[in-house]
């Protein structure tokens, strides 16, 4: 038995999301499957995070224990050979027996994509959430940026039972490119629906619907009721894992890999 | 009746191409089926291009006779509330008689979109066509320009019967931006199949299985067993269609309508 670790992308669209289902396509489900027609064996996949239906990945980290006589690189295109177009696995390596995707990362980056024009775009519903009315940034960068550093988000997801809702954020940004304006956050882990809560919460701010004052009382009153809905999922993504001194979403292998910090649910 | 022209942009992953089809999703059909539910009446919708099945168009160009008794702005609004995330009209405006989205057309532009990395990506599949092998786009471009001017395709396109091979191609050239690369192509018309069994021509002269010698060889040859299959359709796009001083793709209203140049099928 070998211990690998990879670099997953893939499009949410037609998964219910990553996690095993029966009788649903999930990302794990077809994982596993190519997994066991290529070792001829059940194979478990572990997995950083775990997306919702429709949640994009560019840079899931995924391990897993399997039979493999070959090279790693044989492993890698075999992999990619068999997967669907909608997942590719962008990097593998074996890891050290201590790994664990979940319990290993030091953070987590997550990408929210919003499209701000008139009209809606055929061409991008599936990747980006349209929003028509304007938007004034600055202020969603206001709200945005009081996240970073270690905070109660009680108001904003669903922590499983007995999980703490305090979570450290490293970043917390709008960015915009054109008519696109991306939602850049980084933590050491998030609440299930958090992020995409926090989404219509600064997108609330930007369209004038929420004041900051607004955004910062409904925050501090720990009160989930006060939170807007979720993002629709097809503008989320999640972008990266960091391991240590590592980034992984651009494939690079990990180095060291340590720290145990805040699991991760659902987004 | 009034009479209207709009600019259409669609996701053709999901249909069955443009033109109707008996019990196949179709564009058409699915612009026809919404204008019969806001008019009550059967609606005929006329195209400039015939895209096939799995091509997308950021500028198709349709026009429409039906009873309205509203402004152009609330028809335009209504579609695109009833119209499938896959469609939407980008612009609408009322027609003069004489217009007609393809005899009135003077020149089409269809892009091509190739990215160029060693690992296919998922959040690019559907969108783009993934060529793994290294490109020379300096002689991809060079038999690219080759083609400008008045010129007989028979070897790259099908002809309905009776149609003359012959074109003109106004532009034709490779950008690349980052890993992507892109085909921009405008011409009167295209034959039938054109713009991909081109595409795939300039690939292979990319990756060096065609040298610029034997593209022209086999495009002199006016032999259509010298071509080389059509690529993919996910990468192309109906970009724009122009009449006369007016480009449709950004959604400018047509100022004048003239001229009558050659009819367009499938691509």
């Amino acid at each position: 038995m070998r211990y690998f670790r990879a670099t997953v992308e893939y499009d949410g669209t037609d998964f219910y999301g990553f996690q095993i289902q029966p009788r649903q396509p999930t990302v794990q489900g077809v994982l596993e499957q190519v997994l066991q027609r290529l070792t001829g064996e059940p194979v478990r996949v572990l997995a950083a995070g775990r997306t919702d239906t429709g949640v994009h990945a560019r840079g899931q980290v995924i391990a897993f224990r399997c039979p493999w006589r070959h090279s790693v690189a044989e492993l890698h295109k075999a992999l990619n050979a068999l997967l669907p177009d909608s997942v590719a696995v962008r990097a593998l390596a074996e890891a050290p027996a201590e790994f664990h995707p979940r319990y290993s990362a030091r953070s987590r980056e997550y990408r929210y994509r919003v499209y701000n024009t008139a009209v809606r775009s055929p061409l991008r519903h599936r990747y980006a959430t349209h929003v028509p009315e304007p938007l004034d940034v600055a202020k969603m960068n206001a709200a945005a940026a009081l996240i970073v550093g270690v905070h109660d988000f009680a108001t904003f997801g669903d922590p499983t039972s007995g999980e703490s809702t305090v979570r450290e954020v490293y970043r917390s940004e709008w960015q915009r490119d054109g008519s696109e304006i991306v939602y850049i956050v980084e933590a050491n882990g998030f609440l299930r629906r958090m992020v995409r809560t926090l989404v219509t919460a600064f997108l609330w701010v930007g369209q004038g619907r929420w004041t900051v004052a607004d955004f910062q009382a409904a925050w501090a009153a720990r009160d989930r009721r006060l939170a807007p809905p979720p993002a629709p999922p097809q503008g989320l993504y999640l972008w990266a894992v960091r391991y240590d001194d590592t980034i992984d979403a651009d494939g690079e292998t990990a180095q060291r890999i340590s720290g145990k910090l805040s699991g991760e649910d659902g987004q």
